[in-house]
């Protein structure tokens, strides 16, 4: 096998494959409910496409460099998963202003109730999976973990189309979209390994600074990537009016008039044919999707340096360079 | 002070109020965030509107009648009440179809959005709440209640117009919708306590059985009541297509013809001006609405009877006459 060619995710799920295989078998079990059986068909789609699991990966990785050797690590990552996939069924519910402006109703995978509903029911199931763990400090982790998410989520409803959203505010809101479950997910793994304290320090420091590199990463492919390396279109943030990392970076150095022009397509909407154009002329002008690659890669070599706390190990090289992988799409 | 002119729930909070001013102060502590502030604006009409807060109430009495002195009571009862909250705010997101059947959207208390976030975030709160009781068999417990909750609510999505909907369905969706939360609330208060074992079993039955009274009543009068004594409008499950007890009664009797109205209203969602005065009427040739009185008050009996293994104590005489109070509306 060449790793040269195999991607850092790939030899972590090949690495770990044995104890994935019983995760996914948890999460089929867990998924499946005797009083409400059209739960696992709503699931099944979210659970099974066939995702990269990468938060999964990152507790059994955990648990593994940590020397544990299970049960629990297993009922963890599907806790993490199902935490995720909570959270975008919840991402898929619309209001009604959205529904107004158009928004096709075929683009719902299912109606805004379910999506509720059997969300809170994958929520309650991580519970009752990560209670079985026995470890207050765990469930401790997670529940603080679930508030940032939560907390970052309405933080985002009021904060991504308000031009004084600087990018403290915006970390506040990644922390919660993304990084909190995944520093979650690597320091429970450590946590249940019983690792010493400046280990789980350092696996907290690594998932949340992967976690921000990540959806840096993310958020700067929306203004510059192709649409075939992101599965998204370039500009879907712009469209929704989502001010992320490179639109604040230039909103912040705009004069007189790039703040109105950014105040219409942000904050009242008014946008036209030519102005994702426009907004990508003026990233240019202030070098922001520049800037913010430097912020992605600054935040993944924290990730990557945080792993120096840990033992030698194969899962550690594979996690070192997983931190690199996040940003080579933006590099 | 003449107890017989005082509601129970009165008395109880007269009892528990130094307890229950510590609850609200606890609420308004926890439903802050630093980080969206937006979030007290949101829950604060619900969790202010001073709703009779028995649930909260049920924690502390439990606790309090098995002679716990505190602290955690307070946090278990700020838990239940912010589990409450939140499932008020998840159902009040209405699917597009609803809305489509021209449901005015005045009357949404907030966008969809905002009340699947923000409930999320009370959850979040709720669970951090709990832990910091390092009770495991309390999260325990409130863990297989959130996903009574939230598995009664998905049923309830399938059951609800479907005319195969027996009783021990409809059990089930009320457990969800109302039991488990009770159930769970007076239990964990005995847990709490470190109360023995059969008084622990009997404070969950009495809180489950209590919940489904409760919600048996509730229902009734949604076809006998006015809508003075409920607040809310007679026919307005029949009006949502929600199979509750007395028609899954009259259904269950019904013969052809009756099955095809029954089938029109319900499943194929087809009502005429007349037809709430014609499901009254078949209520009434079923006697539908005495057997379901007559199972609500079954249940406050096992409710009442529960309480015979807890010590003798003002607050037990309060929680028996709550008992019958939740069915003497229909009595």
């Amino acid at each position: 096998m060449d790793h040269a060619v195999t991607k850092p995710h790939e030899q972590l799920a090949m690495h770990l494959a044995p104890r994935m295989a019983e995760v996914n078998t948890l999460i089929r079990d867990r998924m499946a409910s005797r009083h409400a059986p059209r739960i696992p068909e709503v699931t099944a789609h979210l659970v099974e496409a066939g995702g990269k699991r990468l938060r999964p990966m990152l507790t059994l990785a955990a648990a593994d460099l940590c020397g544990y050797a299970g049960p629990f690590d297993v009922h963890l990552a599907a806790t993490v998963e199902f935490i995720h996939t909570a959270t975008l069924l919840h991402d898929d519910v619309v209001d009604e202003s959205a529904q107004r402006r158009g928004r096709p109703s075929a683009n719902l995978l299912w109606d805004n109730k379910s999506s509720v509903l059997v969300g809170d029911y994958l929520f309650s199931r991580s519970f009752q999976l990560m209670v079985e763990t026995g470890s207050l400090r765990v469930l401790d982790i997670l529940a603080n973990a679930s508030a940032t998410i939560a907390e970052g989520e309405v933080l985002q409803l009021s904060a991504s189309r308000d031009l004084r959203t600087d990018e403290a505010t915006y970390l506040q809101v990644i922390r919660g979209k993304t990084a909190a479950l995944f520093s979650a997910a690597t320091e429970v793994g450590g946590v249940l390994a019983g690792a010493p304290e400046a280990q789980v320090d350092a696996l907290r420091t690594y998932g949340d600074a992967l976690g921000i590199a990540f959806q840096m990463a993310d958020d700067l492919l929306d203004y510059q990537g192709d649409s075939t390396a992101t599965g998204k279109n370039v500009g879907d943030d712009f469209r929704e009016r989502k001010l992320t990392l490179p639109a604040i970076k230039a909103v912040a150095r705009a004069d007189g008039d790039e703040r109105a022009f950014w105040s219409r397509v942000i904050e009242k909407g008014d946008q036209r044919e030519d102005d994702l154009a426009q907004a990508r002329a003026l990233l240019e002008k202030h070098a922001a999707l520049e800037h913010a690659r430097a912020d992605a890669l600054a935040w993944a070599g924290t990730a990557r340096a945080a792993l120096a706390q840990l033992p030698a190990h194969p899962v550690r090289g594979m996690l070192e360079e997983l931190a690199d992988y996040v940003v080579a799409r933006i590099s």
